[in-house]
C-alpha cells in the first residue's frame, strides 16, 4: 500500500533522490561532453583528464567518481561515437530493399563516418581493437544476434544471399572482406592522404564507389 | 702520378681511413641490429635509445654520432623493413608472367611480410605514414617511376591493363582499390586477431584468396 498512497515525507524523499540522481546524470553528460570535444581538439595521445576538469570547472577527483580512470573516459567517448556509427550503418540498411544498393549504401555510410570521425575512428578500428567487443557488450549487443555494426553488416550479406543477389559463401567471410576494403580505405585516407597521391576526401568517395562496383561484381560472377 | 704511386706514408693514412670508416659501418650496423631486436620486443611505444646503448655497452651519445635522435633510428629500422617490403614485391613480380598471377603473388606476398613484421607493418602504414614516402626518398625511387612497392604495385596493374587482362580504367584508382583491400586485411588482422572471429593467421590466408579471386573477377567484368 505503500507506494499506492506514499506518505508525504517518503514522496519529499523519493523526489530528492529522483533529483539527485537527475543532477548525476546531467554532470555525467557534461563530462563527457567537455572530453568529447577535448579528444577532438587533442587525439587519442594528447587526451588529458586534468584537461577535462579544468574544461569544466570541476576537480580531478569529481570526475573519478564517475570514471574509473582516464581510459575509462575514453572508452565512453569512442563507445558514443561508436553507437552513432552503429545507427549510420543500420539507416543505410533500413533505406534499402534492393541487397546490392543497401551493401553500396552501407559502404558510404560507412566511410562518411570516417571521413567526419577519424579520431575516434583511428581509436576504435586501428589503436584500441579491443573497445569495438567492450562497447558491443556494454551496447546489450555481445550476443550472437546482437546489434553491433559488424553483424548489420553480416544481416545485410545474409539477405543478399539469401535474395540470391550474391552467390552463396561463408557469410562471415563474405562480411570480413568487404570490411577488409572499407577499413582499407578510411585507414588509408586518415594514414595517407597528403603523403601519396589520390587519398584525399573526394578521390576516397570516388575510390568507395569503384570498390564496391568491382567488388559486388565479383561476388556475384 | 700520385695516386698511380702513392708514398708509404700516404698508403698508411689510406689505409687507416679506410679502416676508420669501416669501424664506423660496423658499429652503425650493430647499433641498428640492436634497435631492430628491441623493436620487435617492445614495439614501437616502448623503444627508448637508451636500451639499445644498454645492450651494446655502448653510451647514448655514441649513438648520437650516428642517429640524430630516436626517431631517426626507428626509422632507420622500419626502413629496414620496408626495403624488405619492397623486395617481396618485386620478387612476386618476376616469378610471373601471367598478369592475374602475378598480381595474386604480389597479394600474396604483401600479406606475408605484415603477419611476419606486424610491428614494422603497423608503424610504416599505420603510425608514420610519412615515413613511406621518406623511406622511399632514401632509397632512391622518390621519382615517378621509382622502386617503391606502390610503384611495382602500379607497374604490375598497368601490365596486366596494358595486356588486356584488366579492363583499362585510372591505374592509380585500380592500385589503390587493390591495396585498400590488402591493408585492411593485414591491419583488421593486426587489431582485430583474439578480439572477433575469423582474424587470426590460417583465417586472413583464406580471406586473402577470396580477395584476390573476387577482386579480380571485378576488375575484369
Amino acid at each position: 500500500m505503500k507506494s499506492a498512497n506514499p506518505t508525504r515525507q517518503a514522496r519529499i524523499k523519493a523526489n530528492s533522490a529522483g533529483r539527485r540522481e537527475l543532477q548525476k546524470q546531467e554532470l555525467r553528460r557534461t563530462i563527457l561532453h567537455a572530453a568529447t570535444q577535448l579528444f577532438e581538439q587533442h587525439g587519442y595521445d594528447g587526451f588529458s583528464l586534468r584537461q577535462v576538469a579544468e574544461a569544466i570547472g570541476y576537480s580531478p577527483t569529481t570526475i573519478y567518481l564517475y570514471f574509473k580512470d582516464k581510459d575509462d573516459l575514453l572508452f565512453a567517448v569512442c563507445s558514443q561515437g561508436f553507437i552513432e556509427f552503429t545507427q549510420a550503418l543500420k539507416n543505410a540498411f533500413a533505406q534499402h530493399t534492393d541487397s546490392k544498393e543497401r551493401i553500396a549504401a552501407m559502404g558510404r555510410a560507412y566511410l562518411e563516418f570516417g571521413l567526419r570521425f577519424p579520431l575516434h575512428y583511428q581509436v576504435m578500428f586501428m589503436q584500441r581493437a579491443e573497445w569495438v567487443l567492450r562497447s558491443n557488450q556494454a551496447n546489450g549487443s555481445g550476443t550472437d544476434k546482437g546489434e553491433s555494426s559488424y553483424q548489420i553488416m553480416l544481416e545485410a550479406v545474409v539477405q543478399a544471399m539469401k535474395t540470391g543477389v550474391l552467390r552463396v559463401a561463408d557469410p562471415v567471410q563474405t562480411t570480413n572482406l568487404l570490411w577488409s576494403g572499407l577499413h582499407g580505405l578510411v585507414s588509408l585516407h586518415i594514414g595517407m592522404q597528403g603523403v601519396v597521391p589520390q587519398w584525399e576526401e573526394d578521390a576516397v568517395r570516388r575510390l568507395l564507389d569503384r570498390y564496391m562496383e568491382v567488388v559486388l561484381v565479383g561476388l556475384v560472377g
